[in-house]
């Protein structure tokens, strides 16, 4: 085994296509200014942030033929092992139009579906890189034709092999994939009410639901709750961090900073604490830029030294700051 | 020289993306219902069509290597050999946004910037293609860093070495590319008159334009007015045509399809009547269906025979029926 290899499964990326414009006119024809393409969804997000820090990434999933260029091409720049199954069709695609005022307009197109023949070469792959692999991170959402009981057969398939699975999803995947006991789980706020049936506003609810979902053999729920910090639960030991006051650029990809940053953390065999302090920094970093990615590791340092790790013992748990 | 081959050349291809919806909300987050993801741009069009025919076809220009995936794949389709100069960044996108009422809403991305090292490269290519080819269709607009003066250049290069050139495109390159006197060119309506610098609205001011321009040195000009049909100056000679009335469903590449029919027309060395019957219901079939491309060539057959063409004398000119 390679201690410093990770594969992250993708099962339904995103190509993000923004583009800035004068007001959007319904009805019209709308030229647009200036346009980029950043092939995203978590994932691919957790793998680009990886690499750079300097793991040995495999990448796999399913990508759509026919706009699989940026994707490929990002690999290529991240020196990633690319092992995703090509399907027919595009994955989709979402377009962000940004106007003049600031007003954004979001247009979701659909992705791909993944027929039955895929499926069995993407749980091939899966096995035969749990031979040389011992973490895996599955992120993100499902494609047509991939049911939240596949997601839930290759968590538990994973974990019988021994292999340490981060799980970020949402939605009925997320509940499913929760099931199969995945080693470590990052729900924000409203995904945890997902899991938890219940809306959970508050910060003593939260710990209680995140102490649950550990009792149901889940060994890290990290909770992230944007600039109120992060929460995890690690064997049953509650931790907290909060991050200094950052300006906010684009939150997009947070949440996926900072599944790598405990991945990597767990790569390097790093305390509890440094753990925690450094992703949650990381992820700070991540709100103040546009892309995804580590720009420059040595702020991650300077933000990582402005950080407190609290342990909050059973007892005390009521009496934290929020 | 092969005599079934002819080059086109698309300078800015465009991808186009289709999808259709609810309402559009400016604001909001917008599902797409479903999507079309379809390579295009006036020589590719062309392209598509004279393949279908059973031309042997090249396609150059320049080519967005980020989203290149679509029009390679569509070329493999068609078996056309593809010697499209790739350049960095994205081929234009036009998102096409079809809301259920019918209401249509285009969204048009920025193209490409071609710098002056695939200017040459395209150059190059396009001498070396005027070794084993005697037709090209040069058609569309241009993208930044190609200026109407290039444009102008590539036309008289092959002129000048005996070949045929077929040019439609319009505003600045159009008119600059007509003072190269291509072999044919295929104005409509609006395009003539926005070389001749004024409205022309009606029949006979078209053929007064239409036989300026072809004293210019044009040995072909091809008038293009929808469903009223063709008009077609041939060394000094007009002829007419005019569809049967069709059922249109898209008018999308129905000039294009005219093109490649007249270019298909020459590479078989057809009579006028010949050519301008076929050329005519290849165009008119296409309004029919909302790809470009020919769906059944019996088809063709049956609306030329529907079709007759009209040899306008100079002094009956007047009496022609609209």
């Amino acid at each position: 085994m390679n201690s410093n290899s990770v594969v992250t499964v993708t099962l339904n990326p995103a190509l993000d296509m923004t583009g800035t414009m004068g007001t959007l006119k319904a009805g019209f024809v709308n030229l647009i200014d200036s346009s980029n393409l950043n092939p995203g969804g978590k994932g691919v997000n957790v793998a680009k942030v990886l690499a750079e820090l300097g793991a040995k990434v495999t990448v796999t999933g399913f990508l759509g033929a026919e706009n699989q260029d940026p994707f490929a091409h990002l690999f290529e720049l991240l020196g990633v092992n690319d092992k995703f199954i090509r399907v027919e069709g595009a994955s989709r695609i979402n377009v962000k139009l940004v106007e003049d005022t600031g007003r954004v307009t979001d247009l979701n197109f659909p992705g791909v579906t993944v027929d039955d023949d895929s499926l069995q070469t993407f749980e091939n792959t899966l096995l035969e890189l749990a031979e040389s692999n011992d973490l895996f991170v599955i992120a993100g959402s499902l494609p047509v034709g991939v049911t939240p009981e596949h997601l839930h057969g290759w968590i538990s398939a994973l974990r019988e092999k021994g292999k340490k699975v981060f799980f970020d999803s949402s939605n009925a995947a997320l509940v499913e994939g929760l099931k199969a006991s995945p080693w470590l789980v990052k729900p924000n706020d409203e995904e945890l009410s997902q899991w938890a049936g219940r809306e959970l506003s508050d910060y003593q609810s939260l710990l209680d639901a995140g102490s649950a979902l550990a009792d149901t053999g889940i060994q890290n729920v990290v909770i992230s709750r944007g600039a109120d910090g992060v929460l995890w639960c690690s064997d049953g030991e509650w931790f907290a961090s909060k991050p200094p006051k950052m300006e906010v650029v684009s939150t997009v990809g947070a949440g996926d900073t900072l599944v790598a940053g405990m991945c990597w953390a767990e790569l390097n065999q790093w305390t509890k604490e440094e753990s925690l302090s450094f992703a949650t920094a990381l992820s700070a970093l991540a709100v103040t830029q546009i892309n995804v990615g580590v720009s420059d590791i040595h702020q991650v340092t300077a933000i990582q030294n402005e950080i407190r790790v609290e342990s909050l013992s059973a007892n005390n748990q009521a009496g934290v700051e929020r």
